[in-house]
């Protein structure tokens, strides 16, 4: 590329990079607010991260198109071509992981009900580790780390495990009192949407790795979210 | 563009289309199969569809891939180019329906238990709705049918309703039968990947009016699924 195109091109990712900054900032905020109406059973908070949620929809659309209108005139390739397409691929997870914390918001409010504080505990638990998930996975992107990346997609195992613990603990309960069924629900969807939170996390992490290396990552994922298989027998017996 | 390049970039473009069209066979086939697992407890077929996955997973990078190298050397602009972006969007819904597919296989496992036949009937019923909205939908833009596509993206509301109906009816069985708690928590989360199918189908809708009319869909999506704000005070007064 000529001086001229090289300076344009710089420009058009600088701007790239500035608008997934907003994206990640936002996905965050929202995350991080979703937690505290859960945990603070603030409704207001829920509907304020509900409400704004179309601002994280909007900034993906334009980051996708103006992506794709420099790939066209900027014809870059190689390392620079790969910049933009894992830009679009995390605006991507963030728009989802935005999408999740407006869900988890909705149902805070019908989990702010007569439930036991125990079980709500556990759950904004694991809202706070996708939360660090999110904000390491971010700091992996903006310093360009991939160490740091590949240490975010190894402790999703850990979200995992948590989210079967969880999962375990809520049915148990359950099962001890059925009134405690609808509310319950929502915690299990909630602790779902955290699960998803931490997946996204992973594929943000694993777009970094390829974004340095050219590689795709090889290890198998540290999947262990073994619930969807789990069929309660020992749970039935109690 | 000279007679060579937009040769060159009709082929390039007809074997985009040509993926997504192999893709969307491939959803298509794993969703029929993953609700006849279900359907008929079946467990090998469950495993087919759980092992096929990866084929989706591994077009949707391909076409991925040769979208952008296909914008970066043929720089097309307006309609052509925003056939590119709906084929890039259009594969990331697909991919979607494949994990949901495969998710719902994975439950099929955990649902062949005693069950009653009737809870998994209604379970069934939504996920030959989504089926034929995904049918619909990828017919409408193999054919460009921007009124087909509408059709699809008003019809989402009635799988909506359809999984709200499902969860009440869940909910209250689970609390009329706790020892049912596990497997049909299992019937919940496939209700709600069938409901998520169903958003997909309409993110593409959405996408094939954008390519046919350069605009973005104005009406408000028919959002009917109302189960995250319920508080099932009714359901706990019985």
């Amino acid at each position: 590329m000529s001086d001229h195109i090289v300076k344009a091109y710089d420009e058009d990712l600088a701007n790239l990079k500035t608008m997934l900054a907003q994206m990640g900032g936002l996905a965050e905020d929202h995350l991080a607010k979703a937690i505290e109406a859960l945990a603070r059973r603030d409704t207001k908070l829920a509907d304020y991260v509900i409400a704004q949620d179309e601002k994280i929809d909007a900034l993906e659309l334009q980051l996708e198109e103006r992506a794709i209108l420099t790939i066209a005139k900027r014809q870059p390739m190689a390392r620079d071509l790969r910049e933009i397409m894992v830009a679009i691929r995390i605006a991507s997870d963030l728009e989802r992981i935005g999408d999740l914390a407006k869900n988890i918001a909705k149902r805070s409010h019908a989990i702010s009900e007569a439930l036991p504080r125990k079980l709500a505990t556990g759950l904004t638990r694991m809202g706070r580790l996708s939360l660090e998930q999110l904000k390491d996975v971010l700091d992996a992107y903006t310093t360009t780390d991939d160490a740091k990346a590949l240490e975010v997609w190894r402790n999703d195992g850990e979200l995992d495990a948590l989210y079967n613990s969880i999962f375990r603990e809520l049915l148990t309960y359950m099962m001890e009192d059925p009134r405690m069924i609808g509310p319950c629900t929502h915690l299990l969807f909630g602790a779902k949407n955290f699960e998803r939170i931490g997946d996204h996390a992973t594929n943000i992490a694993e777009n970094i790795h390829y974004l340095v290396s050219g590689q795709t990552m090889r290890e198998e994922r540290p999947k262990k979210d073994t619930t969807s298989t789990t069929t309660f027998d020992s749970l039935n017996e109690r």
